[in-house]
């Protein structure tokens, strides 16, 4: 949304630029968009109100009605339930409604959404402070545990959800609310000068978006702060249990990784610790490196970036290799059957690769955003929108996964809505603004990041629409059509060129045409009539992977990829067992018909390949035999859907 | 020892039967045996003694000295430092010096055992319990923590130093405190009727020991009761946590395969929980069939000893796939670099496999032993004897291995003496007692099981003396030469022929023999005089091994080995790059000379491969492109003798 919300005046941008203008109509995205809206919204909010027989209760609802009651009358019955952080799984689930309501009205769902507000508000003190952790079960601590306790990621959140709900209703009430609370910690930490930063980064982020919905210099300012002091004092988490004494988890505060403040930021060189805290932190670095010009903060969010995604990080675009601090562990670690892989970790990439796609026009950047988006982080949602995966290993073994001591994170089938309820609002508010990750837009260039089916509003300034059609990830062709408010529209679109299409054609009206590539992005700039189709063919052909081999879970494995699908042998199209397969090197690998049935509307892989008889024990001496057959392989984001059977990413291949 | 130590009187058997009746000479026991004696038992005396610079402190000679001035006195100086278990480091080397004096007289070694014995004796109370921790630590506690405190654990420890002192040098101080400890033990369990069975089986094996060298039946009687009593409730430990509320390590009780007590131990179908204590239990277990003839024990043994060795075993004998809990995990779950793998599990393996092969005279449970003990045992301890490995990974990754929180656990180089001692006199006690294992005897029949050089007195039955020459396991010839008391001595040599040798030839004075073979063991039958020779030649061709294809960690991979040795490739021979490496597929194997100064004597074998280029980052479409080349392979016993390097027992193969 271009205007922005003026709330205490100044030039304001707005944050939010395409969720309202884009429109989206493909069969892929759109049925996801769908799924947010009439089945994992409504689930969730049932979830958060503890209307889910079977499912953990939540308590987040009234959680806030009890803050509420509290600050009415002076106490309340009951006790706070829930994790420290629950008051932002509100925030996540307010912050994907708004985005739903900007891409259809929908009275019911903002009716919903205005009472949540109001009981918000009610549960705000007068000075502004927000949290009911600490409104109903700890009121004396506040600030006193920035390590463990969350209020500043709490608040993050809900800024975020004030700051979409009011670019996408016009609704300002959360976004006062959320100033009230902002300006209570820019005096807490800013004007009192109170020492220490957030245990789990997400604050930074938030206040820039406020700061770009408002115009209000202090959120940067606080923005800053906040980046800027993380890790100086690497000791300041264990100083502060030592002087409050009081511990949410237990933790100590002595390891510096776990929460990224072992130095200051502009020095830290690798990913290291909490891969959702790495990721979020690196996201607010990365847009305070692009509202500022500093330039140490740019190249460390480069040098952390490239880290990750040049040695940390999975095929699927899965962060976080250990289960133990849902964490990073050391470079070309990238175990597959005990990933950690959180889906809400690869969310935090794309909202990374997302802000350094804004510093550096390079397609690297929507190449991962695009990787994470289409396999783990829709792995993490079973394909009805009722379940959800956390934890996105690349192999699942039954027998072994969820059930043995190294591997019960690592579920072979999604549960239900969890205790800790961090994905699966993350998923919904990733999807209903996957517009702002489509497209970017500087100046009169708009960028093409995705490829989504849809119409784009491109404003004014462009002057009409541009309508783009496609059935990707199952089709290779793109077209973009024009819809000039005046005889034609003058821009540059920069379209991306994935990295991994080998052959891109792009054809206007029929032919070919000659356009400057740059950093994966093919620029054509010209003035566009109704006539006009611009083509994009991508090389969607089936293709192998092979992991650097340092990757020691790897070696000898190969794995397949057609466009930006991730695919995966599961043993329910493999006579249920599939590791005992073996990709055939150089063996075709044949793209199926576009099944609409099968898992939602997917296209198979055949792949030629060989399948090893049982030796004659666990060791045995005789040299394997091995029968050549055809390898079924679905995408990635499909598995575990079928029951529990065995799913390998990664097959060994053989000539 | 055949002739048993009366205390009690009755008909008495002895439990050692061939440490002081069998010299070892060859190079490489030899070369242990005089590792333990000159190096590993006076440093592991002076840990004891806390005599050792930059160690972590042991205080367990002084945790004795405590308990015994307080016992004295009435009080003492000072605090109990060191595991619940402490005592049990004393006992371990007790009984290692104990089978270091059968081998060879040391008239100091032996003043100082003497020493340690009186200091024990003193640290008993006059109801003849002992346990340092309790006496000094927690006086009014005993017996209400058996889940945790270890006071049956260090008890059985004890017992086996009493029995192992007694019989191989002839005093009976320490047995006859034991015989009082066990008295004690009888009476509260047996007499006065207390519920329970230890957290950490050892006791079990410990009483069977000490009823076959005192012929004391209630020794027997209280073994099998704990054997019994084991898992029928199932919460026990759950219960005494509640009734007794409290705790070493904060332990509930409820998980129940830790401990292996979620079911009678007839009823146990599948080895669970902490490898050590499930191997201990099982050893005591088979025993106690042996002793009773008890056919449904003798079934629950050869289920979980199946069970192990077909689904749960690494190829290198070790068993322990998961750091957490030191336990089993699931069949067929063997991750390579995060394995536990506990050397003290092993050892354990072979004690469970030594007692099944008295139950039943078939060689697999010999060649388990030898796997695990040329392998995952010798692999625990450093060449030069002053460092141990207690977790023994298939494949080591520097930078990771020891560094990523998933693999702490799994050091790249054997570390100095742990808090934790267990691991080391255990090694040591092993080596030094190996003649119990290398031979059995039933009747007129001397079982062969493992091919060690020396010479065994067959007593006066047998009338004589049988010397076996070899270089096994670096050759592949195997001799026995009698010397008779009278002209000929008649016997029946069972020899073992290895389930991994294709062609056993045995000859007698050159001429190829036939004989009677029988689950794995030839059997000849014959008066042998001093000019016969009988030659044994197994198949020493080095051989590929593969792994089931349930075990993911292994799929498309082989390992080599030769004879009895598991091969790994380390980076010190490979140009520090051993993951890039691939066997190929029929590709000679070719076993070196005998190399005397390398890694204090071993043979390489070169094998055929490839090395695959690097590809162009983490993950590469380009089709890999490998070089033929030479793998260098070393045993795996001896990796992690030339600092930090990588590791790898399995390497993937292609054609």
């Amino acid at each position: 949304m271009g205007c922005g919300i003026i709330t205490g005046g100044g030039y304001v941008v707005g944050d939010l630029k395409f969720v309202d203008r884009f429109e989206v109509t493909d069969s892929f995205f759109g049925k996801y968009e769908k799924l947010v809206r009439e089945v994992v919204l409504p689930y969730q909010e049932n979830a958060l109100n503890d209307r889910i027989e079977g499912a953990e209760k939540s308590h987040c609802i009234e959680n806030f009605r009890m803050a509420a009651e509290k600050l009415r009358t002076g106490k309340c019955d009951g006790e706070f339930y829930g994790m420290v952080f629950q008051d932002s799984d509100a925030a996540k689930w307010l912050e994907g409604a708004a985005y739903t309501l900007a891409q259809k009205k929908d009275a019911e769902l903002e009716r919903k959404c205005d009472e949540l507000i109001d009981l918000i508000g009610e549960a705000q003190h007068e000075d502004g402070y927000l949290n009911t952790y600490f409104t109903v079960k700890e009121p004396d601590k506040r600030w006193t545990n920035l390590h463990e306790a969350h209020e500043l990621y709490c608040a993050g959140h809900m800024i975020e959800a004030a700051v979409a709900y009011a670019e996408c209703t016009g609704k300002t009430k959360l976004l006062e609310i959320m100033c009230r609370m902002a300006d209570h910690i820019y005096r807490h930490f800013i004007e009192e000068g109170a020492e220490g930063y957030p245990g789990h980064p997400e604050i930074e982020l938030a206040l820039m978006r406020l700061y770009r919905c408002t115009g209000n210099e202090r959120y940067k300012e606080l923005s800053l702060h906040f980046i800027n002091v993380r890790g100086v004092n690497s000791d300041y988490f264990a100083q502060e249990r030592q002087k409050y004494k009081w511990s949410v988890w237990g933790s100590t505060g002595d390891d510096k990784e776990y929460a990224q403040n072992a130095a200051p930021v502009r020095m830290q060189t690798k990913a290291v610790g909490h891969a959702v805290r790495a990721v979020y932190l690196y996201t607010g670095m990365a847009d305070a490196a692009g509202e500022t010009g500093d330039e140490a903060l740019r190249e460390a969010c480069k040098t952390l970036w490239n880290n990750i995604t040049q040695c940390q990080m999975y095929v699927t675009g899965a962060i976080g290799s250990a289960y133990e601090g849902e964490a990073f562990t050391k470079d070309y670690h990238l175990p597959n059957d005990t990933a950690y892989a959180e889906t809400c970790a690869a969310i935090g990439l794309i909202f990374f690769s997302n802000r350094m796609l804004y510093l550096e026009r390079d397609g690297k950047y929507a190449d991962v955003m695009e990787r994470a988006l289409y396999n783990c982080v829709l792995a993490g949602m079973q394909l009805d929108g009722t379940r959800f995966f956390y934890v996105n290993p690349l192999e699942a073994l039954p027998g072994i996964s969820g059930e043995a001591k190294t591997h019960r994170h690592a579920l072979p089938v999604r549960p239900k809505w969890f205790a800790c309820a961090c994905c699966p609002p993350n998923v919904a508010r990733l999807i209903s603004s996957i517009a702002d990750y489509a497209w970017h837009e500087e100046g009169t260039t708009l960028y093409s990041n995705l490829f989504i089916g849809g119409t784009l509003d491109a404003g004014e300034k462009l002057g009409g629409k541009i309508t783009v059609c496609t059935e990707y990830p199952y089709d290779n062709r793109i077209t973009y059509r024009f819809a000039p408010l005046q005889e034609t529209m003058r821009l540059s679109l920069a379209i991306r060129i994935p990295a991994w299409s080998k052959h891109t054609v792009i054809r206007r009206n029929g032919a070919p045409v000659a356009c400057d590539i740059r950093n994966g992005y093919a620029y054509i700039e010209d003035s566009f009539g109704s006539q006009d189709v611009l083509e994009v063919e991508v090389d969607m052909r089936a293709r192998k992977v092979y992991a650097d081999s340092r990757v020691a879970a790897d070696t000898g494995k190969a794995a397949v990829a057609c466009g930006p699908l991730i695919y995966c042998a599961e043993g329910a199209d493999n006579d249920g067992d599939v590791l005992s397969l073996f990709f055939k090197e150089g063996g075709a690998l044949t793209v199926g018909e576009f099944l609409p049935d099968k898992l939602c509307g997917i296209r198979q892989i055949r792949a030629q390949g060989y399948r090893v008889e049982k030796g004659d024990g666990l060791y045995s001496e005789q040299a394997p035999v091995f029968h050549d057959c055809e390898i079924v392989l679905v995408p990635y984001y499909t598995w575990g859907n079928r029951g529990l059977n065995q799913m390998r990413v990664w097959l060994p291949e053989r000539p």
